[in-house]
């Protein structure tokens, strides 16, 4: 059977149809507008859904921001969907659908991508970073993923990398997303600014909004701010990673989402700190890849939602 | 059936009958002389085994520092017992006594005992933390207990909970274990000590070899040097399980261990500091206790690892 796969974003919404070797056939994307209400949003997916499915039987599976109720197939708390929450979604699309659907946070469902279409495949032991905004993780262990006590899993982004780091929105200090995520890089330019006005950053920002993209070309041409972003992103992820090592042991750390694509940049760095922080008796015995799966991975791993819950 | 569980440690070795209901009706102490071989060694625990069983049939349990090969119940690694490294323990009790034996590292024994016997009888996700010479860890997770992508099992204590802390013994920084163990405090001491001579940690420690007892009683008397070290004990531990919640999610942190016992020293900051790094929507989905199991923990541990083995 056919899977559609739908990943919701604050931005967009992308689906595609996907067949179980991750062969995909169709994709659309729509805008979420996501303050239109409700009902607004629902219709949109329900429509690409069925624009998707043609007519055949398909399985639905769901990869959202925020933290979920998986069993019940509700998105609990997404803060840039925020009409989203609390809503049954999973029940809607079978109502108007008749397909089942699955859900899943979107971390943790590109972690199953990995394990059902990408690079972990032949593992049964691996954790998923997901490098973007903000910091997201998946791990999956001993065959299964970790979904954390409460069923709405684990927020492996606020780990503590050094509690004497920034001020991280979630109120504590230092976790893993105040280094290695889009939103913590920025408020390191902020830190660094004054030292270096005329840093190249600030040229490639358009309208004065800094994206990854401007520090990472920045740091490409030697410039003195971006580099020690650049660095504070590394120095944390290889802290984050040794501490993960040496609580999971896994075999492979796979990095996914947008800024891992800048891997150039960044991972041999990632790599030495990482190898400085983990048991010596573990050091050897995984390997820190970034995901194959590239712009597919949200798509497939929201599809593979669908097929581990019904495998 | 009865079960023989079996306490490997450097200096004791402690086995005792246990029923499944977690009873004890007999308990033997041997010395481990840990210097005198292979072959003397495993003829003593054999020996206890054969005592406590008394003709009856029973399961073996053991737990053992160190890492260890549980498909094959070798002990791959243990640097207070080194003469049994590498030696098939499982088979040999079996060839010699005919009972089934199942080996597990101390820590996550533990972990085993506290779902069995102790405290986590009612919860699928719990985290056990034994504090002691150094800290290990065990966490069961979705209703079985993490072992490590290579079997032999993750390192808690040496999550960095601070990359600007201590060196530590495994040559990383800021371990769990540099701060929240009794090695950890002994070399905070050494730290202090040239700023605070008269210490009464020094007055309490008999020729000169500090401990946990010694340092805990200055603390109660009000000595500047045994608070700063407690500081630092209830802060690394408080970071760490902290960080723990947050990849976890469990409904319960147990510390069990030497240590533990000294909780009205160190529980209540401990859950302060660990509640100002836990994700907002965490914080208040878990507790923090200590091991009712006590100084029958290890023991219990090791019995629980036969009864999880053939459950």
């Amino acid at each position: 059977m056919n899977i559609v796969g739908v990943d919701l974003g604050g931005t967009n919404i992308k689906a595609a149809l996907v067949d179980e070797s991750g062969e995909i056939s169709m994709q659309k994307t729509t805008k979420t507008f996501a303050n239109e209400g409700t009902e607004m949003i629902c219709d949109r997916i329900i429509e690409l859904i069925k624009d998707l499915a043609q007519n055949e039987v398909v399985k639905v599976g769901i990869g959202s921001p925020g933290s979920i109720d998986r069993e019940n197939g509700v998105i609990k708390y997404a803060n840039n969907i925020t009409a989203l929450n609390g809503v049954k979604i999973v029940q809607k699309i079978k109502e108007k659908t008749g397909f089942d659907a699955y859900l899943e946070n979107d971390a943790k469902a590109a972690a199953l991508g990995e394990k059902w279409f990408g690079s972990a495949k032949n593992t049964e032991n691996f954790i998923v970073l997901t490098l973007g905004t903000g910091v997201g993780g998946g791990a999956y262990t001993e065959g299964h993923l970790i979904v954390g006590g409460h069923g709405f899993g684990g927020e492996i982004g606020h780990m503590i990398v050094d509690p004497s780091g920034p001020v991280c929105s979630c109120g504590s200090k230092g976790c893993l997303e105040t280094f290695s995520s889009v939103t913590g890089m920025r408020e390191w330019v902020k830190i660094f600014k004054e030292r270096y006005p005329d840093s190249l950053v600030f040229k490639h920002s358009e309208n004065g909004f800094i994206d990854a993209k401007a520090i990472f070309d920045a740091y490409k041409e030697g410039d003195r701010l971006a580099t020690l972003v650049v660095r504070k992103f590394n120095w944390g992820l290889g802290i984050g990673i040794g501490s993960l090592v040496n609580i999971f042991n896994p075999d492979l750390i796979i990095l996914s989402g947008g800024i891992s694509r800048a891997n150039d940049i960044f991972l041999e760095e990632v790599k030495q700190v990482a190898h400085e922080h983990t048991y010596p008796s573990l050091s050897h015995s995984y390997d820190i890849i970034i995901s194959e799966l590239k712009e597919k991975g949200a798509i497939l791993g929201a599809a593979s939602v669908a097929l581990e819950r019904t495998k």
